[in-house]
């Protein structure tokens, strides 16, 4: 069965991460979507209601699972004898960064192979970081993240739009 | 069974060309290398010789295999119940030409998803437009691609180095 | 009266165009899309078809106007005393040339001042080139340019779909 | 009369920032400088410190006002009811953010359209941090900024060049 | 003494180039400007025109010697022991493209070093393409090339301003 | 004698920074790599810590000399009457900020001129950031940096592999 992962923070998940789940998810038989437990960002959501975030926003895929990890991303598909590991493209920044990343992890972890889905074009202009900073001043950011994210995040910023 | 296809020109194949070949065989059960058969560029190579060349050039991927195909890489996908489209990434031009063909490749069959992969450093400069400029005034291109191709370009350009 | 031109070859017009002349159509009070004559480059089109296409797509548009030019568009600018000319971007190697152009625009004519505007993200693939390979071989364009430019674009290549 | 507005930190004001004052004043009846009150960066220069050098540098620009904004441009362009929202362009970088900002904002506010101009060849090198950077540890700015940001800039880092 | 190489096309030569001549002249104590013989691009001024105003335009760099080359720069390079060899940087295109070519140098020649400098931001525009393409339609190129160039061009094109 | 300047914050050198030094030093008579002493970055290691692990790492290059400066890369480059300053090339992200900084380097310096060299490819995913962010977490940081740096990058993060 070959399997992959799609790791990241997930401060909070996005329609975008979403899709990428989706497409990611007929390409194989099993994707564990990797949580970042700590990653020396500041995040605004902990590792738990990151996960439970996701878990919600993925149940539809039955060849899904939520996973955490602390340390390497190359580490983490190692002993969970993934193939593949899944990030989303959505621009040429994007692009560079993911390029270092992944041959850090080439380098890593030889017998890893990282593969990149393109985002669908509705959310190329995403990134949790965006969402945040328009919830943070009340801006709506429905149809960009799932209604759950969307009450989450007005708890936290404390609005009620 | 998972099957992609990786189309293209290879006129001729490089090393660039087989490591992505390689590193899409641990993703995929299977992979069918769809040469393009006719696609308005003048070719050096005919169909067959560029079949020929690679199918010499995998013939240690027994998961591999070589056809060739007409009109629309999202037809033949269809054709051949393929979840995959397989791509290599080079550089940053690379990127947006290759975004902008997956995003119609989406329009025409949204079953399709457009993988990429990277391509490994060493062969990051190389394509190949550029080993026909080196081999045609009888540069050295041994290292870039298979021994067999080194012979066939001597060949057509008839120099013998 | 603030004037603006958009040129282009628009050979033929797709909806991402066609939504540049929209969103330009809020900004200034009168528009002139303006259709290159002879560019040296091999058009399908004829400027008679590509501007029958264009005043067709656009006539839900009061304040747009279909002209063509000859020459350079930055002294078409001057003699219609447009002060702004209308460019679409897409990606990085649009940007990249737009750049220059406006750059050598600015050098032609210093009271035009080039203005660039976003493509809409699920147009931002699409091109009049990629919209004819699609089209030659019989791929579906439906959505992606009018109606009456799909039908052009059949009749062109002889074939009923 | 056509509105649009030109946000940012203007932390301090650059010759950059005066010169697309200048490109969008001769585009739009109006153009409000509007800049950002509070955007949870560390300022150099106070609201009011970043206020006073652009209205001392845009003097002589009769249709260019100088406002402040909190919160979400695309909700104070709809306040203003503006048309337009305008960004420079320098460099790639530059345009792959300001792609995401331009499409969050069409999101926020659909009948608000982005349109970029570009930085002129000779400050495209330009920014507040860079100039900063230079000013703080005594580096000649002039030429680059108005003289009262050179004088309010020495001011600052309490040096005399 | 070290020797670097200034390879290209120069059909015709601009001032961009130019001052990439005299930047590098500061930096060694040979350049070889090397103008391309013969490379299956059609171009607009002769081998010996092409060398003739480059001669003319740099003849107030006394350490700068203009030669032409058939084949590979990398070749020419090491007949003339030349350590380095010059290339213009304009734009992320150019970069993408010239990393190419310099990582196959690299391959043919290793003892080769490419080095890139920087085309002063007000040419940064400016091509060999570009400028025949104004001066086609008789748009102004002075200031853009030396005088003796914007002559020959209007020979070339018939035409007297 | 031509000299040219390499400075940098080197935090930790890696492999990438030595190729380009070597590569400089078939350039120059005479390479100072230069050291910002204080660069308001949080550093892991200290001034003198980094210019040990540069000088016991640059042994093998007898041109090649270590230094540290405070303030800006122009002055230090008067100083020292260097007429070249340096900088490795990785990605395209690299060389737009890079532009930027060559650009204000001509405007403090215009005598000085940047010159831009390519990182090997096999080097061109590395940073000191990465290799920090890998050694951290115990990861596997040999062949990327030379031995005396994974040695004491294991001593600052407490792991013994």
């Amino acid at each position: 069965m070959r399997t992959a992962i799609y790791p990241g923070t997930f401060d909070p998940v996005t329609y975008g991460h979403i899709h990428i789940a989706e497409r990611a998810s007929r390409l194989f038989e099993k994707i564990i979507i990797a949580v970042a437990s700590d990653n020396y960002k500041k995040n605004l959501f902990s590792l738990e209601e990151r996960m439970y975030l996701i878990k919600e926003s993925t149940k539809h895929l039955p060849n899904v699972k939520v996973d955490s990890f602390a340390g390497l991303a190359a580490d983490y598909a190692k002993k969970k004898k993934a193939t593949g590991l899944i990030r989303g493209l959505r621009a040429v920044s994007d692009f560079e960064y993911e390029m270092q990343i992944a041959a850090m992890n080439k380098h890593l972890n030889p017998k890893l192979e990282t593969l990149f889905l393109m985002t669908e074009a509705k959310y190329s202009f995403l990134s949790s970081s965006s969402i945040k900073d328009v919830a943070m001043v009340g801006g709506n950011i429905e149809g960009l993240v799932p209604p759950i994210v969307v009450q989450e995040l007005m708890r936290k910023y404390g609005n009620n739009q």
